[in-house]
């Protein structure tokens, strides 16, 4: 607005003086012309302001708007068909882009033009990089994905590029992944208790760092077991577990067994009544099986021959040791007996040694995962000539007291004794594995078969791994009277288990079988040293939850 | 004793006469003669009853003792490695002497020198005839044979033999064996409540028999389980039983799935409080998982992208039906998801046409077993381009509505409406097996994913035999505030499922899976018509025993 056309109010009596003939005086023109330097100076001033803010808009469009961001809630909205592919796969993939769906396992920045995302999948990682480039990657892209927190979930796109040098920090390191997109598909909504990295950490890092590292406590894992498992030692160790099992159906099925699914739920405590649960059943009441034992021999008097069942057991025993769950899997067994209960013991024996092969072969790289947090000797077992070492309970006895333990503290093996027997076997065997024979008939149920020419003795094993008990089995008694009798002597009264006792009644083959526990034979074979690492949720007498 | 010997009681006066100078009378001559002729005879025929009696006598000495009797109890006294045949194998072994254990499915005398034995071992029999021969088989080893009970365990030496003409009363019916050797190794101790004859016997056979036959009922069945599944079709139903765990382990496994065990004992009652077994656990109380829903999303959350679980299931629900088991066995499987749901819809499909598949071609003798018994159309299902049928919630409303059913009543389609809209698509798809999509988002539990375009509508299906419900699964809700939300609206504290929910809070992959009921598969595929039948001991809310 120029001056002149100001509307004034300056009183009449000034206005001839201003614009009068004369025209304006000295010192108004240089007043003038002092205010329209200033006017220009203004004028200036504003437009480079303008320019200088125009240009920064300018830069503040990102190019990479579409690049990255936080997808909507994945509620199945499209089908592209575009695919994705796993971490493992990536060394072969030289130059292709990519896509995949990964945690961030951690990140770093370095400076304001790249960022290193370390993607992890299951037992599998590989570092991703991300670098400012025009119309490609912006900075606000950087900044986000930088911003990500670790354990978010990703979907990431870049093109998989040899690496200048193998990357130790991820388990494929010969290749890298350089990121042009990055979605978020699940973000962090809480506060990490511990990170994966701490997690899988192993002790001997942790003393090194000067005790600087986060040590995750046992406990703090439990209760945190979402997180936990998905440590790179719990993958391998589930993905054993689930190996166990099959190797277990597998040598099974191809020796003509069928697999059976006993009930849970029982109208009587069975076995031993001090240590079963009770359940509320409609109006009355129920307990849980502790074993599949009953079922199981009810299916050798049904003629099947040779049956096995995996399923959970219940024991509400009070212990609380790094050996005892409330309830854990058992890989149950029984089968008919044509001459001799050695038959039974042979075929667990071959079954234990087919499992420690098909381990050892086919899954070496997650025993080796495990190995690096839980260093153990190489488990030990024999084959060839010899074959497994079976000893007779005298004979455990006899290399006990050789090694200076008190006959009269013998009649039955404890846990400490065990161990040392463990010990001992090692050393002078160089086995981690195998059986004791003919147990005292004292120590075992009482529907195990006596041996027949020693009545204090009976056609009972265990089995061994690292000096730990892993199986308990028998020849049964298949005849109903000595079985009613048997149960007398051991205070149950036969009419409680009618329905059992009737399926010898009706003729039934001799038999024998044996009860393992999963989580035993993952942990021994593992040397986890803790039952609860060989469970994916573990109970005790004080956890249910998670 | 001889008469002349015989002290005389007579009167003097006759003595002189008797025996005096003139000797003895005529008419004592006579006398003696007769007596002595009397005397004569009497030894005559002593002697010759002496001979006769020791004649008898040997005859009597059995010269077959060896060869029949019952065998002490098997303690595994011995072991001489003698092998031992199955009944399957004879008809390969024409000549072969051999030694097999079986039990006797019946026995038929013929005349005084000849004894049938049906011989069974499972679902295979084979006809044993003894015939008395000199020094082989003697009349008391027939006699013994013959007396054997119904359901004895015999261990059998024979000789193979052609059979004259086809045994249509045994499964191999080529062959027979001639017995030589006979014992017995389990008798039987109790009155058989019906014989495995009668358990086998199918509808059509008893009817035709004007009824003679005794028709086993399923509670006598079930009150004797053991004698039950010792029955033909029994040894068959459990055989596709385990075949069906076999073949979804197979499938998924060949997918990426591991398995994993989840603890049955929960320390909250989750998903509905009404239909939850309680348990006293130690000084508390726990509960038993009413399915492995959570657990398996848990190990979603915990990264292991692809689980499955085969467990037992326990639902408190007070339903007495043909199709509901208080404890059943759980197929359960839950995977992550990339781009949409249908990508599990599409594994659970290929899973089952995989089992179909796998059952039809390698059971067929099995199936063909159960068939006598439980005579059904063959299950039919569809391939090919068109695929498996899937209609929405909504088509099948349409389908029924249009059959006459009124719309008002089908907010859900209940049991009845059900297996309405499965003879209306057998009729109009020709199908037994079929997937209903979309299902309304009230009828689904919490945790289900809305569809991303109708909040009425979820992300959720279903899976149908022969118009009954096998399998129910979804997207599930992966994000934690939603989940909140719809635990709040369904009146879930949220609280009370902490561990669950923090699963999420940490971040998790888009999932989705679903649950398949065991029994019910094996039950509608073989259409047995009760839920019982697939089940080994079956319990429901009135049945605990055996």
């Amino acid at each position: 607005m120029s001056e002149a056309a100001e509307p004034t109010n300056q009183p009449p009596t000034e206005q001839p003086e201003a614009e009068g003939q004369n025209g304006p005086s000295k010192s108004e023109l240089k007043k003038r012309a002092k205010a329209a330097e200033k006017e220009k100076k203004a004028a200036e001033k504003a437009a480079k302001q303008q320019e200088m803010a125009a240009q920064k808009s300018a830069a503040e469009v990102d190019y990479a708007a579409e690049f990255y961001g936080t997808l909507p809630l994945h509620q199945s909205q499209s089908r592209p068909h575009r695919p994705r592919v796993d971490i493992a796969s990536l060394p072969s993939r030289d130059g292709e882009t990519v896509l995949l769906r990964a945690r961030i396992h951690n990140s770093r920045a370095q400076g304001s033009k790249m960022v290193f995302l370390n993607l992890r999948q299951r037992i599998e990682s590989v570092q991703a990089l991300m670098i400012v480039a025009p119309e490609k990657v912006s900075k606000q892209m950087l900044k986000w994905a930088a911003g990500l927190a670790t354990e978010s979930i990703v979907l990431v796109e870049g093109v998989v590029k040899k690496s200048p040098e193998i990357i130790k920090s991820a388990t494929v390191g010969t290749v890298e992944v350089e990121v042009s997109k990055l979605f978020l598909i699940s973000g962090v909504e809480a506060r990490l208790p511990f990170t994966v990295e701490d997690a899988d950490r192993t002790e001997a890092e942790i003393e090194a760092s000067g005790d600087q590292f986060n040590r995750v406590l046992l406990d703090t894992r439990l209760n945190n077991r979402v997180i936990d498992l998905r440590s790179q030692t719990n993958q391998a160790i589930f993905k054993l577990q689930a190996a166990l099992g099959d190797l277990f159906r597998q040598f099974l099925h191809s020796n003509g067994f069928i697999e059976i699914h006993s009930p849970k739920l029982q109208g009587a405590a069975t076995e031993s009544g001090a240590s079963v649960f009770k359940v509320s059943y409609f109006k009355g009441g129920a307990f849980l099986a502790q074993s599949p034992q009953l079922a199981k021999q009810m299916a050798i008097a049904a003629d099947f021959e040779r049956v096995y069942e995996i399923g959970p057991v219940f024991r509400a025993e009070d212990s609380n040791t790094h050996r005892h769950l409330t309830e854990f899997m058992g890989l149950d067994l029984e089968m008919t007996i044509e001459e001799h209960y050695h038959e039974v013991m042979e075929m667990l024996d071959g079954l234990f040694i087919s499992i420690f092969h098909g381990l050892r072969e086919k899954y070496k790289k997650e025993i080796d995962v495990v190995n690096k947090q839980f260093p153990a000797e190489e488990f030990k077992w024999r084959e060839g000539p010899d074959g497994t070492l079976k000893l007779s309970f005298r004979e455990a006895v006899d290399l006990l007291v050789e090694d200076g333990v008190a006959r009269e503290d013998l009649d039955d093996i404890n846990t400490e004794n065990e161990k040392r027997l463990g010990r001992i076997v090692r050393a002078k065997y160089e086995t981690d594995y195998y059986i004791i024979d003919k147990f005292p008939m004292e120590l075992r149920p009482f529907y195990t078969m006596p041996d027949p020419n020693d009545p204090t003795l009976s056609n009972s094993y265990d089995f061994f791994m690292r000096g730990e008990e892993i199986l308990s089995g028998a020849q049964r008694i298949h005849d109903p009277k000595l079985l009613e009798q048997q149960m007398r002597n051991k205070g149950i009264d036969p009419e409680s288990m009618k329905g059992y006792l009737d399926g010898f009644r009706f003729g039934c083959s001799p038999h024998g079988g044996g009860g393992i526990g999963l989580e035993r034979v993952l942990m021994l074979f593992l040397k986890l040293n803790n039952i609860r690492r060989a469970s994916l949720f573990p109970r005790d007498p004080k956890r249910l939850e998670p």
